[in-house]
Order: structure tokens, then C-alpha cells, then sequence
């Protein structure tokens, strides 16, 4: 199992569905940095089960206790440990599937991996790891708001087949926190919150697209060729449990336009800051950022957990059928906005952290070599 | 710069476009493992450019050479490096370019992060690069294909508007390879290079999604929570020049089932073997591969060079036009096919390598436990 | 701050001398595995302060708490967690030292580095930090055992002038523990006890070397060129605190001997095993186990903390003196004892897990090649 | 194998005693570093063999080629790539090598872990694999020296029982390199000739110690807890083939000191410089350096090639006798000089990155919360 994430940024998540508790520890952050448990109990906040009829009814408070690495209130370059107990754990709801195989679930991979029969809840596999990710990445968040006015927000753009219509540039959290579904069109919203209570009422579940814009990220972070800050995205976002596509700037769509519409001319302004005109780049050229906003969009499938009865076998391998129980989210997408976020501020941090050292030497050669 | 892969079977590419040479060091290969210049010749000649009217005309024979790792024809267990010389490189083709940010090329970020004026030919940000992995991917191959039986294939599925229609569990890399466009869809495949040819008179550009298939690999790869697989392969996805999306199995098309469509039913042979009678998972759930194909889906922008005049800035930032020279790809997407194939290919050597510690102790520790 | 040990058993500690707690989230463990709170215990109480008169005063009892990663008794491949919380911690014996630099502590260079003045009790660089390593350190070496029969003894083989006749193949732990400065040589360790208290009462402190062997490792483990089984070892000892020397083998010892007498002849039993008949390399040769027991030597300096007055500097950058205060080891060396076995446990966890795919795949195309 | 080392300065050595050619792969060097194939080639000349009478007879020009990585003279922040013909292999003299293991080599080893025979020379656990390791290290000890003005000196401080008396403060390496033992104590050095001419005619071999001093290395490099700088430059030295013990510091000596002894006392200047008055910490405190000078010794066994007669085990594990062919080194400390200082100076660069970043947030951060 690989469970830590980031280079220069570190962050191992650790803890299962129905263990004891769920956590993350985090290494690297810079000393200096201002940071409490409201800072991260905010976002556990946001991710929280049992928010809104539209996600699990598990009863979660999620308190968040800080272990380790803030002393009087800031960071003192220790790693930061952060550890939320579990609550509302029911194993009992689990019994059948810990023999049985829950169809597009990680049980019957896990099982062939480990050797370890299906954990109760999904153990590790279960969305609730991403706990810990959420709680990393409002550290992250801080610090990049903190050093560079760095600012992530994501949104729900697609539930099924409705779509909104969001213009990232102008987006405020406040918008997306104004409905359960986190849609900031309001219109799109209402009917994706009746498509997901309808889904629910047939035990049935719904996917959609996240959208997720970063601003203020200064040109030249990301490592080419293999750490492109694109790349690192790409792989922040498959990671997220359901996500099962990633596009950055035209993406996709961008398939369907020629080289002379598709490129995005620069041009500088007085003060010789340089922009692009369009952004079909996404915000990241050859695996580097160029200063303009980073434009992501991720694909999450429906829930895997439904009620309805599918065809499945034991993990004796004979053919059965099962039918699902217990508290689920018909649709995954309000509660995975603060987990993207999380993941792409991590990757930011790291990046923020790698291009340090390179900035800063370039720099001092620079002037070493220009006699400066 | 980041220019190693993988964390046990572990790649590093060096070489800039117009320098020496362009290569590459494969570490943690096994010994064992049948390996002559030929293998490795194969599979350069396909990324070659010059090969069709449709790619890049720069005359490059690309001839490997093996400079360790293998001895009286079989890998040793030791670094395998492999270097192939520059031979028409045109640097004075580039003289604009050193003064002027190619839009949507890597210059600009290139010069903001490194505090270094564009290098002729993009540097390390062209194409070239990629040879190193070409050459590294038919190594990773050759061992999957010796131990496993896997076979990864992958194929342009759609350029500009022109959709393909493809069956990949029944493609064989003979139809691919029957056409210079790599499109196994005859129909298809004309009207793609009639486009491609049409875009190059026009000085323009066209991009498309390439398709990717990897076949018989066994269930138990990928190391959740962020090593999974199809994070890896988002990763090495997103790595390639030009890609601005990945999706795996359903991917952005998934979003509009229901979870009661979307879900995979399990079945088992009498062999008490397990099958999905459906693959919207794409042969990976909860991270770790299921035993089922797995299909990818790549998104390319249309090529930056165009030869068109645009806007753009000069390195000291004053508003400019540049007007495109030189010998480009109007279409990356042929020679991007074995591109694709290279990084799925060392995805899944090092997760081979990966899987390979977690089984053989987990099965030892339950022979120990079980007394047997 | 770099928090993580190893590559593939990968071991992250966590926590400061006079936070919350500290603790260790060890990812890699394969599967299978029993292991209880107990386990971990035992060897927390070997490490634990307040054992005899020798060692620091501390009230802790270090009770072990397992989060996660394992279940029924089990574990089942995904992270385990150990957190203890710190009890007696007395941050008012530190104001002084937040003050002023203690001489060969690492108050200076952690301000210097992080521009944090001394966190109370030393933070991270407190000995404190070892405890998460020996839980960890427990973990592995209950995997080598069941796996392997690998067992790792440390003892105190020399304190200040006194040194011990030990022969480390005969060793038994019964014969360590059996006096509280863990040396197995009775006449030795009572002359150890007895300068030990000496220097208490004088308020000094003493150092000395501690022996470690590791038997039944098998031949393979080791993945030159630099992440030699030596290598490793030695990065293991250093990263120890108050650690400033590491031999393997005869060491610096063996710079006084001539190849012909220093070179361990080969021979063979009629089971074709090969053995050594001397074993001046200790174990290792060219950076991988070759079957015979693994011979260590570490050398501690003399604490740091010592009850009298010295000449140093204030956090301002003023000379002035400072007279140590609080509870403090005389002598590091009995509860370095279990930290440095711990150290060896996790390097040899680790390269256990990394030989297994080397060679599991070099046997595979052996007789894919040999047609078996 | 694992021929990667560090973390952000990363090496990737290649090739095999008797292959094609040797060489290194430089990335993460920052870009606007001068640098020729002459700086690379004087350290080579340094390790090149057939120096002296005292060496290895192989003749081998080692000439550098530079294959990436520099663009005008300067380093442009890509991969540097250094490429080294083998040109005198001599195959032959080995073949009886390939059917019997010669004691105290790799040859056993490296059969059981890659399941290889021992390879001609030795393969990759030949001394000639340090080659590029020379090369990168003067790539490093450039940057350290313009950036910092950090110089890496190393000398041969002991062979066999002849001790030299050597102030490494005032070192130069003019006086090292005044003979051809690089021992800058003259009489010392007569003695050391002498002794390894003695062992030559007997076809013996002999030992010795490394010392090495690291000057104007700056207060704050090193990443605790387990990337210590002194656990690094353990792992470093261990990594050298001969290796068998490092110090740092008082070392084991220091063992038998009491605190109050060797303790370093602080002090300030009157520009709030810090010092330390004694230096038995040997420049590093807590695993960070204090600025004061880096001291260090390394232990090498004696070359293990001799020309007598040795019990062995053919590779089919028959018990028999062997007797030492071929140009071998009778003492490896002359020519381990360069390659102790490259190791130094690679950890040292990679540190020099790692504390880059650390130090540029915590600046920023502390500007940005004290309004600064």
C-alpha cells in the first residue's frame, strides 16, 4: 500500500472505515505558519457525512485533535498529526459483504491483493480515508494562501445529466456553499438536489463532474518531464476514490479545435507582466504553470453502493446475488469538493516547495556568474 | 527537472532536441530478461519521425545504442542505458524562437522557471524526449509480455472531428499498423489523413484522442490510496506532450449512467475464475486491477507550431508577432501511439515489480499461520 | 523535516518531546501478520524512561495505542498506527533552554534551520522521537522472524573505558536484560554500573559503544550501488541521536590487517550451502547479505545534558552560561539498546521486501528461458 | 539495484567493469552553472588508474563526454549526462573469476540476488562504477564552490599501521597531491609508499582510513529525523566499495570522553557570529550543520584482489582453490580519495537544495506574520 503523497510536501493518510479512527501526518510543511484545529475542523466540516439528505446519514462529529508540529499556534517544521476517531461505525450492516463481493467495490481487488477478506465499511477503500487528505489539505491551503494568495475552489458542474453553467473566474465559495449540492448555478442546482433525492428514493446512484479552478499560482511550478504539474494533477485526481477521468484546460474538447484556435497568444501588459488571451492551456504549459488560472474538470462515476439486488459471487467465488444496505451517498459529488480541493492544494504545496530551491539557486547563479 | 520514473522499475530520460543526444537509464530491470538492440530498434522506428507525409519531416535514423545492463543477450539485473545520437538537428531554424515565446509551447514557463532563454527546439520540452521512453517501454514490454502475457496496445481512436469505430479486445497491432495515421478503423483512417494533409498545406494543426488497451494483466496491481494504478497511469498519461486528459474505463461518459447501469456484475466460471460481465471499470476498482482489460482514453490538443502568424512576446516581454518555421508533426497523434504504449507499459512493470513483495509475503505469512 | 524511513516498509514518525504525543504510521506491512498491542508494548517498556537509576527519571508509561491496520489480530496490509501520548511532560524544567543554546544539543541548528527558538524538552531532536521507532521497529522484527527466523540483538559492549568480552554468536537477549546497562559481560557490566552512577553524581554523563548482530539473514538482500545493505545500515545508525560512529564487520579494525588475512575464505557443505570461514566482512559483501550473521558496531558520544555549568550563547547571540537542569540520562547506551535494534529490524524489513521481487521475477524468466 | 541517489541533486549511475562505458546522469543540477568536460575531466583524472605504480595498471584514457544538459558552457537546469568508453576491458583475465567466486568480492552475492554468474571484472560492483560517481561529484563540488564556497577535501590519513599527523583546517590539496599515496604528511607518506610497494611484490593488499573535511558548509543543512546530514554521509560512505566503517566528529573515540569533555562550548563574535570553541561534534549538531567545520573518517578494508592462493566455492558450490590474476589496486585509498570527496559533495548538494525551500518559506512566513 502507498499512502503517502508529495516530495518536498509528505503526506501519509492512514486509518480504515470502521477502525478505530482515521488521520493523516504531514511533512514539510515550512515553520511559521499560523495554525489551529478550527483551521482544519472548517474543512472536515465540508466534508462531513450527514450534512444534507443527499449524502450518508453515518453520524460523524469528525473532531479533529492535533497531535503534533504547532507549538503556541504555529508551525514549528515538525510533522503536523492530525487524528479523528471513529464514531458511528456499524459493522453489523457489513456482515453480508464481508462475504460476498459489492459489484465496482474494491472488495473483491483488495481480497486478491492482501489475501484479506472484505473489511467491514470498505476498510481502507472506504471514502472516509479521504479524511485525512481534507485535513492535509487545509494546511496546504493555508500556506499557499499565506506565502502567495494561492486560492483553490471546486464545484459540483455536472450531476447525471445536468449541467450548469459557472464561470470559474468570478466564483466565490460562498456561491457553492449555498446549496447542499455545491452547484453555484442555482437553477442547475435545484434540479440536480431533486435528480439525487429521486436516485435515493430508488436506491439507485448518480455521477457527475467536479470543476475546480486554481488562482494566483505564479509561472513556474511543476517539474518536467515526468512531475509535469499537470501530470501531478492528473494523478491527485485518480487517486480520489469514483474519479475516473481528468482533463486540464480544453481537455477533451480541445480535441475538436485546430492548432490556430487552440493556441493562446500572449501578450504583456505595462509593467511587462505577460498573460495568455485565451486559456486553453489550463494554466500549465510543457508541465509548468504560466501564471494564468489552472482549469480542471474531474469525472465521477455513480456511487457503487446501491439497493438494488445485483448479480455478484462469494469470496469462495460461487455466483450469488446481494442486495445492498446500510447508509450510502446517492451522489458522490457534493462531499468530493472539498476532497479535490484538498488534493490539488497538496500538489501546489509541493510544487510550491520543489520550485524553491530552484528559483532560489538559479537566482544566485545569476548574479554569482553576472558578477552581482 | 523530474526526470525520473517509477519507484521500482525506475526510468530516467535525458537529452535536449538539438543537443548530443537524447536516452535513457532503466533501473530495476531483472535479470534474466532476452534483450538485443533490436528489441529496443523495433520499437524507435515507430516514434521516428519522417516516416509518413503526415508527421515530422527532421531526418533522424534514431539507431539505439546499448551501453549496459546486458550481457551475452540477457538483462544482468543493472542499469540498462540506452543512447541514441542527434543527426539533424537544424538550430539555425530556430533563431526566431530564441527570441520569441512559441504560444502554447514550454518556452515561457521554461524561461520563468529556469532563467533560461528558450533552447532551440523546445530543449527538453520537444518530442525528442519521448525516445527515451520508447526505448525504456519496449524493455518494460518485453518483461511483461515474457512473465505475464500482458500486451498493451494502443491506437488513434478520433482526430479533429472524425470518430473511429474500434473493438479493443479484438485489435490486433496489424491493423493499427496498416495505415500511416494508426487508426485500425479503414473508413476512418482516410478521412484522418485527408484532414492531416489538409491541415499541414494550411500551415495549421489537429489533435484527437488516442485509445489504449492493456491486455492479461493479472488482478492484485496498484497500490492504493495514491499509488493506485489508474493514478500512475493518469500520471504518465498527463507526462506526454500534448495530453490534456485521461479517462479509464466509463470515464466523462460514465457520468451519465445510474449506478444500477454502471456497476460491474461479478460472475465466476466453473473454474471459480471471476469475470464482470460488464467493464466500465476499466479493469481497475478501488485502485488495484481486476483481472479485466483495461481501457484508457488520451485527449491531445492540436500541435503548437503551426505555421500561422500569432501574438505573442518577445523574452524581454514587449508585444510581438512570430510567424512558424521549421519541420513539424501538423498531427502528433500517429507518432504519439507508441508514446502511449511506452508509459502504460512501465506503469505496469513497476507495479509488477511492486505486487510482486506484497504477494509472495502474504502468501508465505499464511502458509506460517495456517501451519501449512 | 524528513520524517520517512525506507522504500518499500516505510516507516513515518511523528511528535515532540513535549507535545501531545509521538508515534509512527508504518505503511508496507504485508498482510497477515499477527500482531497485537502487546507485541509493541514489550518493546516500548524495554525503551521506556524511569527503568533503573541509570536512565532519565521521566514518568512514562508509553502505553502503546494501535489506530489502524490491523483486524481480528491481523494485519491486513494497510498502514498501522501507534500513537502514545505524552504524560509527563514538565515544560517549566526548559525555560532557561528556551533561552539560551544547550552546548551539543540541537537547539542551535533547529533555530538556525526552521527559525523556531528551542521547542521545551528538545521538540523532535529529543530522544523522545525513538520511541515511534521502536514500535515500528517491533512490527518488523515480528515480520522477520515469522518469515525468515531473523532475529537482531543489540547490547552495550563498551561504556566510557570499560569494555566487554562478548561473543555475539552464543548471545542470548535473557543474558542483555539481565542487568539494567543491557551488557552481557557480568564483571563488565557491574565496573558499567558503577561508573555510570558515578557520573550521575558528579552531574556528568558518559558514552560508549553499542554491539549488534543479526542472524539467519539470507544471502540476497541489498540493491547495490547505493542502496547497499551497509549503506543503509550505517544511514539507520547515524540517523540515530547522539550516534557518531558505525562499523561493519571488522571495521576500522580490519584497516590494520592484510588482504590475505583479512579476505573470508569460501567453503561449501555437503549441501552445496556455502559458508565463510571467517567473517571480517561482517555479513555483507558488495553491498548485499551473503548468509552470515551481520556483525554492527555504533558509538555514542557522551550525553549532551550534563548538570554543570558551560560557556554558550543566548538565542539573542550573547555569551553567557548555562547550567543544565531536569532529568536526564547519565548514560544513553542500555536504552539505545532497543533503538538500534529497532533501526536494524527496519532496514532489513525493508530490503526483505525489496529483494522479494527481484528475485521472484529473475527465478520466473529463468524458467521461462529454460522452457521450465 | 538501486542506482538513484538523493532527492533533489539526483544521480543515476551506470555501467559495467567490462561493458560498453560508464557513466551518470545528472538532474535537478540548477541551471546558469559554468560548466565544461574539463571540470569533469580533472576529477577523472584523479580516479583514473595507472596514475601510479601504486594503482591498478588498467589503462584507460576516461575521457568525458558531456551529453545533455549544457547549452553555451552553462548548466540549463536539464539533465547532465556524462558518458565514459571502456577501452582497456581485458575479459580474459577473468575466466577462471566466472567459474569460481572470489573471496571477499561480490561475485557470491551478486549470483544469489540477480541469479547471475559473476560477470567479467566484476561487473557493476567493479571500482569502476565509482567513475560516475566522480563525474557528478565535481558537477556538485562546482555548484557548492559558487554558490557557497564550500570545498570538500579528502586525503589518506592512515594505510595498514602507519598514521599520519594532519591538521585538516589547513589543509590544502596541493600538499595531497604532492605523492602519490595523497597523504599530505610527508614522512608519513614515504612510509605508506613504501608498505604498498612491499604488498604489491607479495601480491598482498592492504587497508587504511579516509579522512575528509567539508569547509564553509553553512549552519542549517540536514533533514531530521532520519535524513540526518551525518546519516546521510554514513550512507554515502558505505555505498564506496571497501567501505567498512565511518565517523564523524569525535567518532568512537569520542566514546571515551565524558560530557563535560566534549561538550562544544558556544560562542559569539561581535557580529553575533556563533562558534563553537571545540569541535567534537565534527560540524553537525541534531543532525544539521552548525557551520563549523564537517570532519569525517572512513574505514577501507584491504583490496580484497590479492595474487595468493584462497579457499573458495566454484559457482556450482564445489569446494576449491583459486589464485588471484589481473591489474588490481594492492592499496584502494590513493585512488578512494576523489570518490570520498564526490560522495561528500553529492550529499551536500542535495542538502543544499532540500534546505532551499525550508529556509525561503520560513522567511517569507515570517515576514508575512510579523507584517514584514
Amino acid at each position: 500500500m502507498a499512502s503517502t503523497f508529495g516530495t518536498l510536501f509528505r503526506v501519509t493518510t492512514f486509518g480504515e472505515s470502521h477502525g478505530v479512527g482515521v488521520g493523516v501526518v504531514i511533512d514539510g510543511c515550512p515553520a511559521g505558519l499560523p495554525l489551529s484545529e478550527a483551521d482544519i475542523q472548517r474543512e472536515l466540516d465540508r466534508r462531513r457525512p450527514g450534512q444534507s439528505s443527499l449524502v450518508s446519514q453515518r453520524k460523524e462529529p469528525d473532531v479533529a485533535a492535533l497531535l503534533s508540529g504547532v507549538d503556541s499556534g504555529v508551525t514549528v517544521g515538525t510533522p503536523i498529526t492530525i487524528v479523528v476517531r471513529n464514531e458511528d461505525a456499524r459493522p453489523r450492516d457489513y456482515d453480508e459483504f464481508r462475504q460476498k463481493y459489492r459489484p465496482s467495490h474494491a472488495d473483491y481487488t483488495y481480497h486478491e491483493k492482501y489475501g484479506v477478506p472484505p473489511l467491514s465499511g470498505g476498510g481502507r477503500a472506504s471514502a472516509r480515508e479521504t479524511l485525512g487528505r481534507v485535513a492535509a489539505g487545509a494546511v496546504a491551503a493555508k500556506l499557499l494562501s499565506a506565502l502567495f494568495g494561492v486560492e483553490v475552489i471546486a464545484w459540483v458542474s455536472q450531476v447525471y445529466g445536468i449541467e450548469s453553467e459557472v464561470d470559474p473566474l468570478t466564483l466565490t465559495r460562498d456561491k457553492i456553499e449555498a446549496n447542499p449540492v455545491r452547484c453555484p448555478d442555482p437553477d442547475a442546482a435545484l434540479q440536480m438536489i431533486e435528480a439525487i433525492e429521486h436516485a435515493r428514493k430508488e436506491g439507485d446512484s448518480l455521477g457527475g463532474v467536479v470543476g475546480c479552478v486554481a488562482q494566483h499560482v505564479p509561472a513556474g511550478w511543476g517539474e518536467p518531464v515526468f512531475d509535469k504539474l499537470e501530470a501531478d494533477l492528473a494523478k491527485a485526481a485518480l487517486s480520489i476514490p469514483a474519479c475516473k477521468g481528468f482533463e486540464i484546460g480544453s481537455g477533451f474538447a480541445g480535441t475538436h479545435l485546430r492548432g490556430s484556435e487552440h493556441n493562446d497568444p500572449f501578450y504583456a501588459d505595462d509593467a511587462r507582466r505577460v498573460y495568455t488571451s485565451t486559456n486553453f492551456s489550463g494554466g500549465v504549459q510543457g508541465g509548468i504553470s504560466n501564471g494564468m488560472p489552472i482549469l480542471m474538470r474531474l469525472a465521477f462515476k455513480p456511487t457503487s453502493t446501491i439497493l438494488k439486488e445485483q448479480h455478484t459471487v462469494t469470496i469462495h467465488k460461487e455466483n450469488t446475488t446481494l442486495k445492498g444496505k446500510g447508509r450510502h451517498d446517492p451522489c458522490v459529488l457534493p462531499r468530493a469538493v472539498p476532497v479535490v480541493e484538498a488534493m490539488v492544494n497538496l500538489v501546489l504545496a509541493d510544487h510550491a516547495l520543489r520550485q524553491a530551491s530552484t528559483l532560489t539557486f538559479s537566482q544566485q547563479l545569476g548574479r554569482v556568474s553576472s558578477g552581482g
